[in-house]
């Protein structure tokens, strides 16, 4: 089965990268050739002139056409060939593949399988990311591996305490019990460390924010949406002050910091990927220097997982037809893919599927 | 089928190039070892010595053969070992292939397939290269594409417009008529574009040569030969002044300027190819500074191509098994790959040919 | 049939280069990772965490144990995992493979094949790299060709007239006849060139070390020691002073210099190895100048083959199925070839391999 179901939205761009020029990027294998139309509106395209295949990211745009940079076809923003170079009848064939296209929560978002199907509402909750009550900023990387490599790592946070231990890993993030739970689209991993010392990274946050220092509760809620987005909800109040949930009611947070990690992973290929995230918080919010050293610092964290995520694909590639063992710490990342696999079955041809896999919990 | 004929000549090396000295160079797949003797003709063998197949050009060589850098075998320029280490017969088997050489308007060819069929009558036309009424340069470059995609390229004029938009680009090369004609191993390709504004090197070379500025009537005639040689006819004159031919007889260039650029494309894998170019003009022959600036100047503009073929290239290579749609324009590119193809089947044995393809006018 | 055996102790690494660190090396296809406890013993596991297969060089070393530097299993020295995060039990198939190890000679040797056969008595003689009587040094290269050419290049010292022409090739190493013979698990080689004018190399050796010039007896015997493992006797004494063997007796070497080149070449993966080498002297032992001086003069000379080796592999890779012709001087690289593959076919499944080699004198 293919690593990725198609009828699902995948971040292509951030919103500021795509303006009134030709932007071409890989989306789950497809070459797609982005720009901005005057009326604001973004069109994708698959990148490859109908006549030659060159990428039409090479050519030029115009009055919300692409000029082709071979032999001068032009394609209008729904892949219509609108001119041919010495002939006055166009071939009525002659057009290239447009995807759907919807902009929300600062990202461009693109529908690589079948347009019937693409249905706004069905794009991933991110909406931290603009939304006045948070502040924040984000980067995309590409990352050499595919794109689950990356949602297993989110799932379990145990791999701070080894990958991170300099700024957010500790000691109490491998040792917490956890609780995973899933719905049809949803898995959510819920971690709560009580009374324990905040890592640097918190204890820097809360004394900046509120003047506390000591002892604190820590959350991370881990948040997968199928197929590839994951917002996780982290943070820490002083211990003791209320912030964990009781008796099946929120807690109150109101004395601590929290923050969201913001992650959406678009397959590239299958062994790349662009993976797209972004640092909210609902403190300080106003404190620009603040945003730029978040900014650069997730970043420095982010840097020491895609170094352990390549080699992992490394390794993986060595030993074609591997199985892995899972562990306790495996069950957010087990649903991920089990979710991710029911998408895909779903389109997939009877007669291709493999066995069915049932959807109970663990 | 092979993307290549065996049984043809091919452009190894310009003849400047080919020295007193071991020189490697891949061609149609095979490498070959060439050298200049003391009686001045030139020698190719395969780059492979028989016994370890350490490539021979890594050797020495005297008295016009080679010593392997290896274990010392020795080979003459027709490729008998005339030499082993340490034993006094030789193994009758011991030789390396040697292939038929001929130089020609400064070219260095050479026959890869079967060496009785290696008639010099066959080598294509480029005596522009060194006629005294012309004068002119050229160079060497290896495009990592198919050669054939090179000859597309050529065949059809109307990228100028837009991949050398700069130079001789304009919009009457991609909307004036053409005329596409075939014999059993040529095709031609003219086109007459008459009363226009010169582009901007085309109205240089003019005033230059003539003081004259104005309209022109400007020519292409592409020539095609059988496997990768074109030959193409430029130039412009003054509108008017009776350059087109009329009424079946040719016309007069005299008040105008004329150039010819030479092209032979070898391939050296079924994916990269080495592509002599060469400016020749009829105009102020003795300025040598004139020379030099057409020979940097149609470098850049080949550079210009070298960037789409090589895009064009990888796409191909991520789509394979996909067939081209053509158009009007391709009617030259396309009968030059018919009679590629009809040179490739009658080197194929019968039964692994695909269907003939008729050889008519399109 | 592999191009190596598995039963067999293969060279890691020079003693010094394991330390109290993680050391990560492939050893024919396997990656191990080594250290050394504090006892002093060397580690070798398997370079894969038993979980999610991160490399357990990326992890850390504490108290003679690993732990992965992805989610925090830990492994002793023996494969054990001994704790994993989040969970009390430990899946009992939790572990990683450990490979024997002994010291010798100063180097680390590992047995790749069933542990159960790991016979230390195995391991091939070096013993000038740590003989008091000798002195002298090495240095590990990786070379990017199949092991078995280093193993031709060394058995056969007729190249060093083509290669090392500058420093200890001659035309009379290429001219005087040898003998080859050969027991079960060695192949020897043995030349002697007498009253011969000595190459650069040997001149100044002999001169430094005891002050003659003029004429020598030169000799060349090479033992090679299955699967990869080849020591060279080397030296020149004054021409007529009894160093060649008479009547079966050995001569008297007394008044010339020895050297031992050491090699034993280890796959790393079926196209490339680490050869490690070295050169052990009988003269001059406290002279640590002599000692610089002689490791970077040879590696100069190491580099040489280097070059020939990888194109050599090269023309190998574009020729697939070539079968190679033999010349007298390959006798020895015959025998060396052939006790390897008859290791080779002892690991083999009987259905698996191809017709028997016997084994008898060429």
């Amino acid at each position: 089965m293919k690593p990725f179901p198609l009828n699902a939205w995948y971040a292509a761009a951030y919103d500021v990268e795509v303006k009134a020029a030709l932007l071409g990027r890989t989306i789950c294998g497809q070459k797609i050739v982005m720009f901005r139309r005057k009326d604001a509106s973004v069109a994708a395209l698959e990148d490859a002139c109908w006549h030659r295949l060159l990428p039409l990211s090479k050519g030029r745009l115009r009055d919300d056409q692409i000029t082709c940079g071979y032999h001068g076809l032009v394609f209008d923003g729904e892949g219509r060939c609108t001119h041919m170079p010495s002939q006055e009848t166009l071939n009525p064939s002659a057009c290239v593949r447009a995807f759907p296209v919807v902009e929300k929560h600062r990202f461009v978002w693109v529908w690589p399988g079948d347009p019937a199907l693409a249905d706004p509402a069905k794009i991933p909750d991110l909406h931290w990311n603009d939304d006045p009550a948070w502040a924040g900023d984000g980067k995309l990387i590409t990352v050499k591996c595919d794109y689950r490599l990356v949602l297993d790592n989110l799932m379990d946070l145990t791999h701070e305490t080894y990958v991170h231990g300099s700024s957010i890993g500790q000691l109490a993030v491998a040792e917490a019990p956890f609780v995973a739970t899933h719905g049809n689209r949803t898995a959510t991993v819920t971690r709560w460390m009580e009374d324990i010392d905040p890592p640097p990274f918190w204890a820097g946050q809360l004394k900046h924010a509120t003047g506390y220092e000591g002892r604190v509760d820590r959350w991370q809620i881990i948040r997968f949406e199928a197929p590839c987005t994951i917002a996780i909800d982290v943070g820490v109040a002083p211990a003791g002050s209320g912030a964990p949930p009781k008796d099946g009611r929120p807690g109150d947070r109101s004395k601590g910091v929290n923050g969201f990690v913001l992650n959406t992973i678009t397959p590239e290929t299958n062994k790349t990927c662009h993976y797209f995230w972004a640092f909210a918080r609902n403190y300080c919010l106003g404190e620009q220097r603040l945003t730029h050293e978040l900014r650069e610092g997730v970043s420095s964290i982010f840097r020491e997982d895609e170094l352990i995520l390549e080699a992992q694909q490394q390794a993986i590639d060595e030993r074609p037809g591997y199985s892995f063992y899972n562990l306790n710490i495996d069950a957010g990342s087990m649903w991920a893919r089990r979710l991710i696999d029911n998408m895909v079955r779903a389109e997939t041809p009877a007669h291709e599927r493999p066995g069915a896999i049932p959807l109970r919990a663990a």
